[in-house]
């Protein structure tokens, strides 16, 4: 089982920690220390030596930062974990709704006098600090480039991950990486730029189709890599990792130990790309003059999926669908009442596991049923499980990661009979769904350009939900991949070839939450007839194949076209997943996509 | 008659004009010369003095500028004005596609080893300047400010306007101009600016409740202000046009004549607000380090129109909406193939003038029939007059300037028997107006985030428009008023009280063009049963009353709630409409709403 439910935050050792901290920033000159959530990767997961937020603080979320002074220590988190951090930090930990506080107005406040602060240069980006620094000009307090203090205290710190990385196959990668590299240095060359930091794990793997086992639930192998303008790569790395690579690699893949990254990155002569957001503050910092800000170079060329990712992709996804269906099917036949959101989360594991494609799940698996399903980023544990119980919708957000692709559905299923209400929610946020998914535009449009399509029908009805509508999804990579997003912040164009997932919801809080998800990827349309011969435009292919609960629709409703859209796309599940599943679920499965 | 249907376009004076200027710019050592299509005030529409890029080249578009150096002049235009442009201008003048062709890199490419180009510092802003600059940073081209060249050759030049002033009553403006001062000077003093420049004559009027007529088309009175945080106003205009307006303005508005400003604006202390985008370059030079680019300090308060603006707009719309119902009567009992163009404009101008009311027309009136309509920014001429025939549509869009309100509405029309095609986009506009209309949505969002809706239907089926989905509209001022608009590039959150149209379009060049606008304010939605209760959302309410030609509406393309909209629109359109109009017009009108 990948997935735990332990409770995992100790409230009691956050204390004896911070005062130990404060015993190293007090010796080394310090009126503070900032413990954030992240590797030198800035990565969504981290390895459980990375964990120092949790190991501190006792703060389990995935985002966060603590800002230790001498006389308080404020955990900073946004809305998601309000009432999460309460529960899991000590009374000597002031948690702080962030970022309606700054860290800077919160440090102005706290050191009145001025003050030195010290951060980790690994675990902080340029433009992070360049924006701190920036907030903090007329206060007094400075910003110090330190040693990790909390490294120093953590006698047991775990070492850093060294799972072996394993050769991403052509049939699946579509590209070689010979060819990527040469593609990308001659993107270098044409901008000037003599080379680039590539500092993102997804990206570097990406790069030289590698995959690795560093950090659940992404497929990455840890490491930082130079691009030189020639197309070679000088690949910072433990050796460890990378036995079984040496072939896959070839001559113009240098591998270098990860301790001499930053007298590399110092040698490095001319101009040398790197990713302002992501890239650690020391790089940047090494590079001074010699840095150019002009994003990761593999963060576009990787969302745009190749034939072979896509094709991927769809084969993982029938496989992935197949296994949600089983577990669908399994679902409606318990009795109502005899089920807690564990037992699911274990069920549908099992059905994915039970096809040997299975890699890893591509997150913890999201089981919220009734008032659980209206917190956004639940996490069932052993203390918050709760009985599925008659009348609740159970929010079923999930995904597996495949050899061939990586998936993300969620699925809101009706517990007994759920009251009128929340089905009409629910018809308004499946409206929304078929909105996007039917959605054709001209090119050039982002995220944020076509979001609102995916909103209309509940707006009209005076709601809405909180977060974006879709984000990208890697290639047997992260599930979250920038830089596309259908949300309205996005101002990256969409482009043929990026997979995107489409997820509106609706939270009704303290009563139930409703989600659909399918990943979709964009393509170029073709023309219609009638249409503007001169305007080219895109569409989506769906990719994703579940049935949608249809005791959970108001029919009447829908229109022609939506209910034409659900029709065809329940004919598409039947055909392409009923020949996988066992005779159980096909029965069911003929059931679930009837004709409405 | 307010609009005329002459050719002003003179190429054969051009050249002469042309080699004057040269010998100004050779004995002033300068190697170019800029003549923008501008006046100080960055109007829309200019006072005939300063219509120089007309009368220097011939082109008589709304928008684009020459830059005339030694041995080529080149005439900047964009997408509309390409094939008008051919037609005005002598072979001495080079036509140059812009902003494809950026000023800079024309400059760059014409003046290989540098050169210095002057510029008339009242007519461009500090934005353009510095962005111009900017691209000319490596070129070792300059950018002089100068003395106008072309108003020291025009020897005929007329005179600036001089019409009187008059006061914009508090019935329809809803506020004094004491309250308005006293309110702007408050957020002065809130940021620490000790004064505001107010360069916009529609700021300008808004802000003293006073309206002109030295525009045609805009109700202003041209002139600038300086606004101090005391709420005190000094205002810069010709005592000649205030003779009726001293018990207006009363003690706290301080009059001095326009040449004074240059010296006041010197001796101005503190930080100085002032619009970068608009306010003239050499005022922003003549501040240094004093200038603030915050905006101009009316924009955003003149667009939140009050209670006594929208009703006083709803109320200009019935009588607006009655004469363009008469119109519309008229022109169906008119034979097919009987009429032309200019003859519509005229009847329509003659209806708007039956009620006298009328202050002016908004604009000039489009009137594009067949190929012509599809000719977005349309002018009717003595050259172009084309008869309505059967089969053709015809765009009709127009408006009105009353005391108590501007009007701008477009409808298609069908002459005779219009081509299912036709009629087929034509519905496609109508629903993207439809979903517009009756959308809700939260409030924060700008015109970027919902401008979607409106073009979705088209998308759908592969068709779009180039331009955006709406403007902003003054209260008896601008027909477009910023800062609001429905398109992609504004990021003005929309807020109750804001006028814009919505009007989607589709142009099928050389064949046909459709476009249907209404007014709607964005207002606070109340509350639905069910709805998000903690959710502040908005709504719009529509402010014109027309007839939608059902002539060309595709019925079966229709869903029952856009069915519905058009059946309750038209019901009230004709509840408000049918009772101002001639017997005639009226029976039309039963027909033209009857419910489909």
């Amino acid at each position: 089982m990948y997935q735990s439910f332990d409770v995992t935050a100790r409230p009691e050792q956050g204390p004896p920690r911070l005062a130990m901290l404060r015993v190293e920033m007090s010796q080394d000159g310090l009126d503070g220390f900032l413990i954030p959530r992240a590797d030198a990767h800035q990565g969504e997961y981290v390895a459980p030596r990375d964990e120092r937020l949790a190991w501190l603080t006792g703060f389990t979320g995935s985002a966060g930062f603590c800002a230790a002074l001498k006389d308080i220590a404020g955990v900073f988190i946004d809305g998601r974990y309000r009432t999460q951090v309460k529960a899991q930090v000590a009374s000597d930990y002031t948690p702080v709704p962030w970022p309606d506080v700054s860290l800077a107005t919160w440090l102005e406040e706290k050191l009145p006098n001025g003050g030195v602060v010290g951060f980790d240069p690994w675990l902080h980006s340029a433009g992070q600090i360049e924006t701190l620094e920036k907030s903090l000009a007329k206060t007094g307090i400075s910003m110090q480039a330190h040693a990790n203090l909390v490294d120093r205290i953590w006698a047991d710190q775990p070492a850093p991950p060294m799972a072996p990385a394993k050769v991403h196959p052509l049939e699946f990668a579509g590209e070689s990486h010979a060819d990527k590299r040469a593609r990308l240095a001659r993107e270098l060359r044409a901008e000037g730029h003599r080379s680039a930091l590539i500092t993102l794990p997804d990206s570097l793997c990406w790069l030289l189709n590698i995959r690795g086992g560093d950090i659940a639930r992404n497929p990455i192998a840890q490491g930082f890599a130079i691009l030189h303008d020639t197309g070679a790569v000088d690949l910072f790395m433990e050796a460890q990792k990378l036995l079984e690579l040496a072939d896959h690699l070839g001559p113009d893949v240098r591998v270098y130990a990860p301790g001499d990254l930053l007298d590399a990155v110092d040698a490095l002569e001319g101009l040398v790309r790197l990713d302002k957001g992501t890239a650690p503050f020391l790089l940047s910092q090494t590079l001074g003059a010699r840095a150019v800000f002009a994003g990761d170079s593999c963060a576009l060329p990787k969302a745009r999926k190749n034939a072979a990712e896509i094709e991927g992709a769809a084969a993982a996804h029938l496989r992935d669908g197949a296994a949600v269906v089983e577990l669908l099917a399994w679902l409606d036949a318990q009795p109502v009442g005899s089920l807690h959101e564990t037992q699911v989360v274990s069920k549908l594991e099992s059905f994915r596991r039970n096809d040997n494609a299975l890699q890893d799940i591509s997150f913890e698996t999201i089981a919220g049923t009734g008032a659980n399903g209206a917190i956004m980023h639940y996490r069932v544990s052993e203390e918050t499980d709760s009985p599925l119980q008659d009348g609740q919708l159970i929010v079923l957000d999930s995904g597996g990661q495949y050899l061939d692709g990586t998936t993300d559905i969620t699925r809101t299923i009706a517990i007994g009979t759920p009251p009128l209400e929340a089905k009409q929610a629910f018809t308004r946020v499946l409206q929304g769904m078929i909105a996007m998914s039917r959605l054709r535009w001209p090119e050039g449009l982002a995220g944020r350009d076509i979001e609102a399509v995916g909103r209309m029908p509940l707006w009209l009805a005076g709601q809405d939900f909180d977060h974006g509508l879709g984000h990208g999804v890697g290639a047997y990579l992260s599930v979250h991949e920038g830089p596309q997003r259908l949300s309205r912040v996005s101002h990256v164009p969409l482009e043929a070839g990026m997979i995107l997932s489409n997820e509106p919801g609706y939270y009704r809080e303290g009563a139930f939450g409703i989600r659909i998800e399918n990943l979709i990827v964009a393509q170029e349309a073709p023309d219609l007839p009638g249409g503007d011969a001169h305007r080219k435009m895109l569409h989506w292919r769906t990719l994703t194949f579940a049935p949608i609960d249809l005791r959970l629709i108001v029919v009447e409703m829908l229109s022609a076209a939506e209910r034409d859209w659900i029709n065809a796309y329940h004919g598409e599940v039947s055909q392409k997943i009923a020949p996988r599943l066992s005779p159980g679920a096909k029965t069911w499965l003929d059931a679930a996509t009837a004709p409405i």
